[in-house]
């Protein structure tokens, strides 16, 4: 079966369509997803941005969000509002996803985490939202959140997904890559890679 | 019949797509198009942009030429390859096409600018481009290009419409508004302007 990585970062509000989007595509075309979380802030700060584009530019920061609550309806998946911190930390988070990535509930606590913070409005970087996820999901939430912010192993394995999100080319969250090396950025393309990877 | 306002820029990659694809999409929904060339770069400037995004951030630029690419082969266009100057000065052939926005010539205009810059590698700035276009179809190129560079009124126009652009929360091109004052930026959404006009 042809695979397709899927990288995503938690504060990013088009990464939260992917994620809820992309299994059953996947499933329908016969692709197997490589879930790939990734930081964003370091990609951003080596182009000299040091903040969301969105919050640089008030008026696509508007418009993003007025989008987002038209694609929510065009997928039928809840509507997503800004939450009080945007954009959110992310680090906790993928750090978890970063653990969770070969675990049974590594989906759904990535599916889980977008739904508290842009439906819920939770704070993507407390603790406490992780736990809450993590929890709700039948697993220690208290004991994986400690993991994630103390393993070194899991600090390095982030770091070098970042970095090979940077080496490959990668700019912006989601962004899909083939196996043989097509990158397509943004929600709007998982489509044509899909259609890409088992061509 | 309802109508949808189609802003574009001639520097804009982007714009090539969805100028070609406009009309057969607008006609088969039962909308009619109202063509309106404006300028990015006071809009960019105005949010301390002094130079394309694709400059900007030169792995963005990169990968854009091969979304581009890709675009092109998806909707049957003949590719767009990076021209000598870009992003090239729009502004004569804004002011032509404003000048030519009532005019039989006026889509078959914009839609050879796009072939001439993006296609054969023309200087989308330079009078001989825009002439030799109008030229082809069998009007006085020299003629309209000389009032387009002159006429005041043409001037004020295109200004007008460059400052009613940034009222209505443009911030990047193509875009489209619907009578109800909806914003969709990019060719990705043309579909969704389409559907959002006749609803």
């Amino acid at each position: 079966m042809t695979k397709l990585t899927f990288w995503f970062e938690f504060a990013s509000t088009y990464s939260y369509l992917s994620a809820l989007r992309i299994e059953p595509l996947a499933q329908a075309a016969g692709v197997e997803v490589v879930w790939k979380p990734f930081l964003l802030g370091p990609i951003f700060a080596a182009q000299g941005l040091t903040d969301s584009p969105f919050n640089v530019y008030p008026v696509k920061g508007a418009y993003m969000w007025r989008d987002m609550e038209r694609e929510c309806v065009k997928y039928g998946l809840p509507i997503a509002k800004q939450p009080n911190v945007f954009p959110g930390n992310g680090l906790l988070a993928a750090r978890v996803a970063t653990l969770g990535a070969d675990q049974d509930w590594g989906m759904d606590y990535v599916r889980g985490m977008y739904l508290a913070q842009f439906v819920d409005g939770a704070e993507l970087a407390a603790a406490q939202t992780s736990v809450g996820v993590l929890d709700g999901l039948g697993v220690d939430g208290a004991a994986i959140v400690e993991r994630a912010m103390t393993d070194q192993a899991v600090k390095d394995a982030l770091k070098m997904n970042t970095a090979a999100a940077q080496e490959a080319g990668i700019f912006g969250a989601p962004s899909f890559i083939t196996l043989d090396g097509e990158v397509f950025w943004g929600n709007d393309r998982m489509e044509d890679a899909m259609a890409w990877a088992v061509r």
